[in-house]
């Protein structure tokens, strides 16, 4: 057993002082006490709040952060982007999606994200055949997991179609299509990788209306019976012209319709939506999954958030593209992206509320919900995954209760970090990962490789 | 004399490899060398770039940093925080503005800045009474710049009143008004404060429309004979309605139309401008200050930038209240704000011209403009400004050429920064500030006592 004490928690019931968690050996939290002076054998700690899940990631695409940032030769968007994506991965071998995935989930845990929702969809050869393994590239995802102990919800994606309407898959899309049949062998080599990772969970993930057919999107729902499931829809205003085009619904209104989006389900970026789909979504029990800083440098668009919240909607945070890997950014920027619309501060809350507070504790449940993981509270039965800041760092000085939250989101970043516990494991120490040095220096031989 | 040597270096005329840098003993570059091997005795370095105004600060804000981020009574907004800061600067002493100072600007040049737009307001002892030194205040300002080595050019504020048509300065602006008269003597009070800074600069501020009468406005600035002279413009929507109302003209345009805006000015904000005004003000050769993230966090509004730049108007940037002090975050959110309301990427850019250096070129010439400072590029004449990035950054690995500004704005941040330079002095080495400890350890004390 490990026992942890911090000067002051963020428990469910709110800020605690003298909080000692006893962590029983698979993981959990076997009991949480407040008013308590620290245990003998105890480690001592400041500050401490439940880590987060990122709910969103694409790990290769970790590699490409910096890379996309040149005009394209017009009117330059996610579509121009989004050929730069397919020639990076067209160069990707096993090893280094793993060294790539590696040196994320590193930069995810010193962030204070403790887990991941991958949507992965590079499965398959450079030439579009299989792997001896079809699960070859799942594989090198839950190594990568396992390496660094952040905690994985492992969402093997199904890529049916080149666009709306049966559209054949293009060349440069041969790396991740399958049939609605052959998924099923990914997602079962995809469960026995799982294996060995304590507290991992296997989810499916339809890549998008347009990847799909309403047949193939039921045979591979259907065939899934719990877990979760994610799905990409409503990032672009395109693709909601494309739907409503080919089928006189916009997405998030197809799929409420059509896919039985319910508690099980998180729809990513959910952008553009009219009000009646916002309401629709928020009373589906979904979740909604944003990457404020991915759907900025994309020119995505800003998420209804006031709205959403203000029906009761469900949401957490991914670093999708990971053009940049920070909790407190992504946080900030999705309060900032209404703010900037609604030429107002504060959007979301109540007089007297902390902005911080509520971000952070709308993405606590909704991250720990989208990915199946009972995390997001520090109380008992939960899995141990814990975040310590540093009292010192420059954004906390002489902060207390919510305000070290605010000083976090608002004024902080990932140095802020001091420690972090993913499943009772102590993976951060004084703000790096253990294995920081040699999984950044095999991530960079791995790219100076790809860019020579 | 100092001689630096780099690697790869960001020259006016673009990236050069193998570049020799001679600093001669008053700060200024004495030559620059491309294609050079390290001369013997030279400080070798990977990557150089010219360090970057910070053409907007408000220092004392920075103690706030994170205290106003709770929902108010009503609809939130800049008015409201408006008042927490009235209340957080009313305990304010000179030595806790020193103290507050000095931390910003070790913050500051951690981060890249390697000078700083001082808008200085807060002159007066708490009971509105003048200090022995009229410019005390203005003295600790040049004390902090001094002991951390940042550039300055100090802008004491003009506030001769409360609000448009000659409305009384209110009990909660006491500690920042004056008469036209009584500000010379502040102005004279600041100048010999700076006497013993090297190529430090004065200006002038006259604090917004709403602060002064017309005929007071020609009076400060019509005294000035030169030096920069900046001034809030049209940062909300309420105060271009306000100024609408009292004169029949948006503040851009009676400023431009009665002010003599020209290249001596800097019009901080101008988010909210009509086309015809964006045009006017790119064609009179002031400088756009924007304060983006500060502008994010108060709800100010976006502003038109594409619209602006394709006019050819100048523009830098500031960090404001400093909620926030990070040149890559300030650089990448100016953009994200124009792909987010554009729905588009790399906004401002031609074919294959990289985001990050067409925004950070254009940040360097503004902020060097607005500053009066001959700086923002590494030539003969130029004060040795200079900044070195971490090779090793997680953001930087393999990076070449234009990819190293695109991987430390959309990317990066402060912990890209490896060492500094100001005026030829080593202010930053290994991520650190010479004299980050003791900074720190002061600005902790200040801060616990005044949030008692």
């Amino acid at each position: 057993m490990t026992t942890l004490h911090f000067d002051t928690l963020l428990l469910p019931t709110g800020w605690t002082d003298g909080v000692t968690v006893d962590i029983a050996s698979d993981g959990t939290i076997s009991a949480v006490r407040g008013g308590t002076t620290p245990p003998a054998g105890a480690e001592r700690q400041a500050i401490g709040l439940p880590g987060l899940a990122n709910l969103h990631s694409h790990a290769f695409q970790r590699g490409m952060a910096g890379l996309a940032e040149v005009a394209g030769p017009s009117k330059d968007s996610f579509w121009t982007w989004r050929q730069v994506m397919y020639r990076f991965l067209d160069r990707l071998t096993p090893e280094d999606v793993e060294a790539i995935a590696a040196e994320l989930y590193v930069e995810m845990l010193e962030a204070g994200f403790t887990s991941v929702g991958e949507f992965h969809y590079l499965h398959h050869a450079p030439d579009g055949g299989w792997y001896d393994d079809p699960a070859e590239m799942a594989g090198r995802i839950a190594t990568a997991a396992l390496k660094t102990g952040i905690g994985l919800t492992l969402l093997p994606v199904f890529y049916g179609q080149g666009g709306l309407g049966g559209k054949p898959t293009e060349h440069q899309q041969r790396r991740f299509a399958s049939s609605a049949d052959s998924f099923g062998r990914l997602v079962e080599g995809a469960r026995r990788h799982l294996a060995g990772l304590p507290h991992a969970r296997l989810g499916i993930a339809p890549h998008s209306i347009r990847a799909v057919t309403p047949e193939s999107l039921g045979a591979v729902t259907g065939a899934f019976a719990d877990g979760p499931i994610h799905i990409h829809a409503a990032e672009q205003t395109k693709e909601v012209e494309d739907c409503l085009a080919w089928s006189g619904r916009r997405p998030v209104e197809w799929l409420i319709e059509h896919a039985g989006v319910g508690p099980r389900w998180c729809l990513i970026h959910a952008t553009h939506m009219t009000e009646a789909e916002t309401v629709a979504l928020a009373g589906s029990g979904a979740v909604a999954g944003l990457c404020p800083i991915t759907e900025a440098n994309l020119g995505d668009g800003i998420f209804p958030g006031t709205a959403y919240l203000g029906a009761g909607g469900a949401l957490g945070v991914g670093s999708d593209s990971h053009v940049r890997v920070d909790l407190a950014e992504e946080l900030r920027l999705l309060e900032y992206g209404q703010r900037l619309r609604d030429r107002s501060r504060n959007v979301f809350g109540r007089e007297g509320q902390s902005s911080g507070r509520l971000l952070l504790e709308a993405a606590l449940a909704g991250g720990a919900k989208a990915l199946q993981r009972p995390s997001g509270a520090i109380e008992t039965g939960a899995v141990a995954d814990i975040v310590a800041l540093d009292p010192e760092h420059r954004a906390l000085v002489a902060a207390r209760g919510d305000r070290i939250i605010d000083g976090w989101i608002f004024a902080g970043d990932q140095t802020a970090v001091s420690a972090v516990w993913v499943a009772g494991r102590k993976v951060v120490a004084e703000g790096r990962h253990v294995d920081r040095e040699p999984i950044r220096a095999r991530f960079s031989r791995t790219m100076r490789r790809i860019l020579a």
